[in-house]
C-alpha cells in the first residue's frame, strides 16, 4: 500500500484516511485505490454512500494526474460526473483511473469503482493545471 | 437541526453523521443541509475535499425527493454531476436544494453549496424512483 | 431577432442558422434564443432530437458568456451535460441561459430549454477563457 | 454504410440525416457512425460545433442500445455529459459507442469521437427503457 496520493502531498490527505482510502499504485496517468465498506460509509438505505465511491473517483483522478504535471504545477477538480451502476453493500471496492486526455491547462480523467458484484460506478471528470505561486524569498 | 434525512430513513445515516451533516428543512421538493469544515474534511491542498460538497448534494437530493414519494415508493441516485466554483477552507457550507422535475421513474434535483465566500459547487442529478418489494408476512 | 450570436461573430453561425436558432437576447451572463419544430430537426421517434436541444444549450452558453468577457478574450465549451425531462413534439422551444460563475479561466452556465408543455430540458456547463493570439501586422 | 438507425425506426432519422450521420456499424452494445465536416455544421469560430459531436454521441447510443432490448421495449435519453478535448476544423469524425451497463430500467452508454488528429469529444449517458405501449385492436 502507498498512503501518499502524491509526492506533492507528503501523504497529508484527512477524508482520504477518514473513509479509509488506501492507494497501490500512483503513475503518470493512472492510479489505483481502494477502501473496505464499513458501516460508518452506509447510507440511510444500509448501502455505500454515494459520495464515498465519488470521493473514490475525485482523489484517484488526482493521484493519476499529478505524477503528469510539471514540478511547479498543481491541478484541482473542476468537475466531475458520476453514474451508479450497483449498490455495494459490503466487501472491497477498488478504484482504477485513467488520463484520458491532458493540454496546457485542462485535463480529463475517467475512473471505474468495482465491487464484489461487478462494475459500481463510473465518473468522468475534468481537472485544472495551474502554475504555484512561489513565496517570495 | 432535524436529524433525520426522511420519515422513511429513521435517522439513520452513517456517513451523513461521519461528515458532521445536519438537516435543517426537509419538505416536498426542497431541502437544507449544512455542517461545519473541520479538518477530517480536508484534501491534501488543506482545502474541503470536493467528495464532502458531493455527499451533501447527493444526500440533499434525496433528502429533498423523498417527501414527495408515496409511502411505498423508495429513490436511488442515479448519475450526479458537480462542478467547483470556489475553494472552501473553513468555516459553515449550507447546502440547498431544488426538485427540478420529477415524473413516474425518474426525478431530476439541483443544490447549490455556499460557504463564506459565496457559490463554492453546484450540482445537477437524476433519481431512480420505484416501488418497495413488500417483505412476506 | 438578433441574428448575431456576439459581436465576436459577426453573425456567422452556420449550424445554429442550419437549424433555424434566432437569438433574442444576448446581454452580460445572459442569453435567449429560440426556434420552431420542423421535421428535418426530428429523431426516429418523431420527437425533437436531443441534440438540437443540446446545441441551444451550447449556443446560448457561449452567447451569454461573451459579452462578459474582455475584447482579446475568447471561449470554448469544456463540457456540457443535459438533462431531458419531457418530450417536444411540435412548437417554438425557448432557450434561457444565465452564467452562473465567471473566474479568470472558467465559467460555468446553465440553461433551461422550455417547450409548449414546459421545461423540457435543462443543461450546466463549463467554458474555458483565453487569450486570442494577435496575427503578425 | 447502414442507414437505419435500428430496426425499430425504419431508417426515419431526420436530424441525423440533415447533419450527414451514416452508421457502419449497429450491434447489441455497439455502434459506430461517422460523417464528414462541411461547413453547415461549424460554430461561429468556425470549428465543427459542439452540438454536432453531441448529436452523433447521442444517435450511436440509443443505435448501440436498441438491439440489447425486447421487441416491445423502447428507450429514451435521460441524460448526457459530453466533453471537448480537441478541436476539429475539416476531415471525418467517427464516434464509437459502447454499452458500459443494463439494467431493466436503466443502461448507461459511452461514446468517443475521433477526428483526423485523435480523440476529439468524450461522452457518457444514461437511457431509459420501457414497455411500448400497444394501440388498441
Amino acid at each position: 500500500m502507498v498512503p501518499d496520493v502524491s509526492l506533492h502531498s507528503d501523504g497529508f490527505n484527512p477524508f482520504g484516511d477518514l473513509i479509509g482510502l488506501e492507494f497501490t499504485c500512483c503513475q503518470k496517468g493512472y492510479s489505483q485505490c481502494g477502501l473496505v465498506v464499513k458501516e460508518t460509509l452506509l447510507n440511510p438505505h444500509k448501502v455505500l454512500h454515494g459520495g464515498v465511491l465519488y470521493t473514490m473517483a475525485d482523489t484517484g483522478m488526482g493521484a493519476a494526474l499529478y505524477p503528469s504535471l510539471a514540478e511547479d504545477e498543481l491541478c484541482a477538480t473542476v468537475e466531475i460526473k458520476i453514474v451508479y451502476l450497483l449498490p455495494v453493500r459490503s466487501g472491497t471496492i477498488a478504484c482504477e483511473t485513467k488520463l484520458v486526455h491532458k493540454g496546457k491547462a485542462l485535463a480529463v480523467l475517467e475512473s471505474e469503482m468495482k465491487g464484489p458484484d461487478g462494475l459500481a460506478a463510473k465518473a468522468l471528470g475534468t481537472y485544472s493545471i495551474f502554475k504555484v505561486r512561489k513565496a517570495a524569498p
